[in-house]
């Protein structure tokens, strides 16, 4: 079976998108292993499928696989490729897209200058659903590491984040202190580490370890922890640019019980057809 | 301007091919660096590029470029895939295509079972050439590692090649003694080390750690390599069987002066097309 397909990044995350609606498209765990190698496949960080939406109030279903062939639930920069996508595809008209995901409704929606908005739903500040130990809740907690305190905010956006405020992006330890906080017994699901310099109340340099993969070029669920994080602590506005290794992001977040807006690019790199 | 091309992979040696017989094709070493990236482009080992010839008795010429964009001269599993896609695309029927390499004249041959012959050229024995420090040409030397005496041979195939007989290709030291002989002051220009498991007069097991590339999946010239060393050494027959970790090639070489003949598979992964 032929199958078209395209191949997208947003800030270097990169992803094979096909169409599932105008294709029949079948894919094993197997199958999505095999897609996934760069050397013999297509190679992605995910692969992304269009489908027909399962409810009328819906435009699409969205679903994420990861190059294990594994079914994940959310992915920021994969999110604003698949609007991107179904656009460009003319598999819809619509500037504000409504998509059913692993995790419930996600609206997409389009802006000028090939940006793409998604909201991320609203950040969990609970300890126990983070999870984080720690007796209260609290803007910053002091986090023991090998007998040195560090002042960290713990944010989950469907996963765990742990954000420090650091004075220099360049010199921070990502790559040495993030793999200890990632480990902390004190996350007992592991954690991604932000490192994030505030340079005004309006933009931010972020580097983040991802848990599991290591530092990344652009991590969006991280993008949304830090700004959390900022705007508890009172470091920041509303409306925040967040520079990070692989480009920019813009996240918006009014404050308690608001979802977290994010918005970047998602880049169309080339059209492909292979057999499956 | 859009450009078809096809993705292909000779035992996960992977290349970006592009038709430029038919396709006007201008390519920068900022566009190959660009398409080459794994994330934002492409991702390949190499991009071969199919042009006409400058000579009549000539079919094609046979450009090859690296992931950094800088021109290289041959490549044993490029030149397969590159015989498969001519054939693929209908820009040739023959079976036997002649093709200009920038080191000369290269023959390549489509066999049954989808697999093609390389001709490798004649294997250079000479220290001087290889180049390797050693007062006599012998089929095996002594090297000094540490102060622990390893026997190699020595052999370039356009690229020098040390090669050790080992009795377990598993438990071979191709991590830990590949880089040290890869740098040892008496290969000048460094070496890619090859160590090979005989498994009887016709077939081998090899492993190669390459030069400024660590292990990799399957080295043609090192498979060449390999057998020219066993063969002066009385170990092989004329026609033997290489298994290396990416898959199997095929090596003939009848003795002093003759070509070494490398027969492997070339597969086409999926065709695309992107905007340069």
């Amino acid at each position: 079976m032929l199958v078209r397909f395209s191949k997208m990044h947003g800030l270097g995350n990169d992803f094979m998108v096909i169409d599932a609606v105008s294709q029949r498209v079948r894919l094993s765990e197997q199958t999505v292993r095999r897609l996934a190698d760069r050397h013999t496949g297509i190679g992605f960080d995910q692969l992304l499928l269009v489908e027909p939406p399962t409810r009328p109030d819906l435009d699409f279903r969205y679903r994420i696989y990861n190059a294990d062939g594994s079914e994940v639930e959310h992915c920021g920069n994969g999110a604003r490729c698949f609007a991107r996508f179904v656009r460009d595809k003319r598999l819809t008209v619509k500037d504000e897209i409504a998509v059913e995901t692993a995790r419930g409704k996600a609206i997409l929606k389009m802006l000028p200058d090939r940006l793409v908005e998604v909201d991320m739903g609203a950040p969990c500040l609970n300890p126990v659903e983070i999870p984080f130990a720690a007796e209260l809740q609290a803007p910053v907690y002091s986090l023991d590491v090998k007998g040195t305190s560090y002042e960290l905010s713990a944010v989950s956006m469907g996963n765990p984040h742990a954000v420090l405020v650091v004075d220099d992006i360049e010199t921070a330890p990502v790559k040495t202190l993030g793999p200890l906080i990632e480990r902390h017994p004190r996350f007992p699901q592991r954690v991604n580490v932000g490192f994030m310099q505030v340079l005004s109340r309006s933009h931010i340099a972020l580097r983040v370890f991802e848990r599991g993969a290591g530092e990344t070029l652009a991590c969006g669920t991280g993008a949304c922890a830090a700004v959390v994080a900022g705007r508890l602590r009172g470091l920041l506005d509303a409306q925040v640019k967040v520079s990070l290794p692989g480009g920019e992001l813009y996240i918006g977040w009014r404050g308690d019980g608001a979802s977290v807006m994010m918005t970047g690019p998602a880049t169309t790199v080339f059209e492909g057809q292979v057999y499956l």
